[in-house]
């Protein structure tokens, strides 16, 4: 039997937002399985931020996709014929992988998921990627203590409310910054945010200086550019930003200037250190262990955007540039079999 | 016995680079020792790129200075006069002093320098606030590893000449920059720096590029703007930045802007920090055990800017900020009694 895919490829490089014609659609059909090969049907496609950077051929913490390749991250699929011995018909894995409707993958770079420990669409957002981000870049780098004020800016996506909670497990005062009155009520009302700020507002730096009457510890910073400077300002002795992402910054084809923050880190003695989730590779599994447990216990809520169909892939990804998800953004591409 | 003092006063705050106006010169009847007070003949004052700082009413990581007030630094001091147990006639002392001639001290605010270690003035560069900056920004935060590449600017000043010796202790290559011919030459013929680049050179950027041709694992620090910015383009994964001064800026009247560098950081998964010698505080003694060791053992060497006259403290502390000096800058207002 030969099978038919669709595959997403990058059809050229975007230039500031990327837009639908950067993508382009292509029929293929699929080889034969060889040993230790299965045939995959793709359930959950993933987009994430970190997705613009490998479009674009500058120096970025991850390889660039070529032109022409299929767009790779991370998928969710179901086995629907298998020559691996490891993996039968109907399990659900977990790999980066393209964006097709098929595909046929080595057993070798798929991780097998347990769909009864929690709903599978988990290990994309609190209990993949997102949520171990969230919790290297504020456990490891931030290090909040009780007491202390914690910000986090792209507070609603799927780092950020899971930065949010981790802050509130460690005794920390939570400020969220995000960008629609939804998302805020959301942040307040469902995670117990203690305060949140629209940077839309017009009076968004007096804002967020009275949320901040104690100044700032942490800065978790997803989106950087003026949210940022307007946060770094508000500093304390001491303080630790661990710069997960820059958001902001992503689509911007004129280099990024602002205010200088050296004097800012050194007025204050802060730290302040970029990473990369793969920079904690060895120990995964205590982080995975930790948020599993936080949302047993539940002390971890989630949220899910998902829209439906493969063809609306790239929407989804562009949706994340005008923010339109709260909590993890991802597409429903198939239902898994009965 | 009344006795006279000669004082320099903050006339005013200065605007942008400051100028001998913003001093003032006063007489002043010195009060009599208590118990526990000596009266001091002052030798050597320091002067430091820091002190513009205080000079400013905005926050820095010191007090201000009032207007009115007589400027306060490191200074070297005999006792002249005693009415403490602890302290005799003719001893060494340094402390945080005002510009005066003589002034009236208590023991407690005092520390004995013993004279035959090492020259009194080493207590104001190499085993003094200098030296114990540049050990434990380099060594605590910039934590350079063997063949690792450590950029330093302001590298021939008294805070630049010991970090670039310690990294080479290190075992690391040394990379200094500096504003003439005069200090690379230094720098790189006594004390040994491997590659040297002036920052007023139209090609700076490529001479710097070409020198880093490794990459740049650590970056200390001194200057700010744009050298900084530079530097900063040509950091590897996993990078140190530890941030000590930014002389460039310390005149500035406009805000700072330039590149923002948090990609930078977030894409090298690099880490800057802020620090001001006083976070080491309980740490003083075993980085001037190390500087000292290294010091007797002919591995650290130093070079001294010393002009002579009260009244050119303040012509001292401008050179600072137009480069006039290599190592440490201080003047000489007495001699040491025979």
């Amino acid at each position: 039997m030969t099978m038919t895919t669709t595959q997403i490829r990058l059809a050229q490089r975007p230039k500031g937002m990327p837009e639908k014609t950067d993508f382009n659609w292509k029929e293929e059909q699929l080889k034969q399985l060889d040993s230790g090969e299965v045939l995959l049907k793709t359930l959950y496609v993933s987009v994430d931020p970190y997705m613009r950077g490998r479009m674009s051929d500058s120096k970025s913490y991850v390889e660039p996709y070529k032109v022409g390749e299929v767009i790779k991250g991370s998928v969710i699929a179901e086995v629907a014929e298998t020559n691996s011995l490891d993996l039968q018909v109907g399990d659900i894995v977990i790999g980066n992988l393209g964006w097709q409707t098929y595909l046929v993958a080595s057993e070798n770079e798929l991780r097998k998921i347990d769909p009864n420990q929690a709903p599978i669409t988990t290990q994309l957002g609190v209990l993949g990627m997102p949520g171990i981000t969230a919790y290297f870049g504020l456990l490891d780098i931030g290090k909040p203590v009780e007491g202390e004020t914690v910000v986090v800016s792209g507070a609603a996506g799927a780092v950020g409310t899971v930065v949010g909670q981790i802050a509130k497990i460690a005794g920390a005062k939570v400020v969220g910054i995000a960008g629609s009155d939804e998302k805020l009520t959301y942040l307040k009302n469902e995670l117990n945010f203690d305060e949140v700020v629209n940077y839309k507002s017009e009076d968004f730096k007096d804002q967020l200086k009275q949320a901040c009457n104690d100044g700032v510890d942490v800065y978790y910073d997803n989106v950087g550019g003026e949210v940022s400077d307007a946060v770094l300002r508000l500093i304390n002795k001491g303080a630790r930003i661990p710069v997960c992402g820059q958001i902001a910054l992503y689509n911007l084809e004129k280099p990024d200037l602002g205010p200088r923050m050296q004097s800012q880190l050194l007025i204050n003695s802060a730290l302040m250190k970029g990473f990369i989730v793969s920079d904690y590779g060895a120990h995964f599994e205590e982080a995975i262990k930790d948020l599993a447990k936080w949302l047993q216990d539940g002390k971890l809520s989630y949220r899910e955007t998902i829209i439906e169909g493969f063809d609306k892939i790239p929407d989804a990804f562009l949706g994340l540039f005008k923010g339109e998800n709260i909590g993890k953004y991802m597409v429903k591409v198939a239902s898994q079999s009965e």
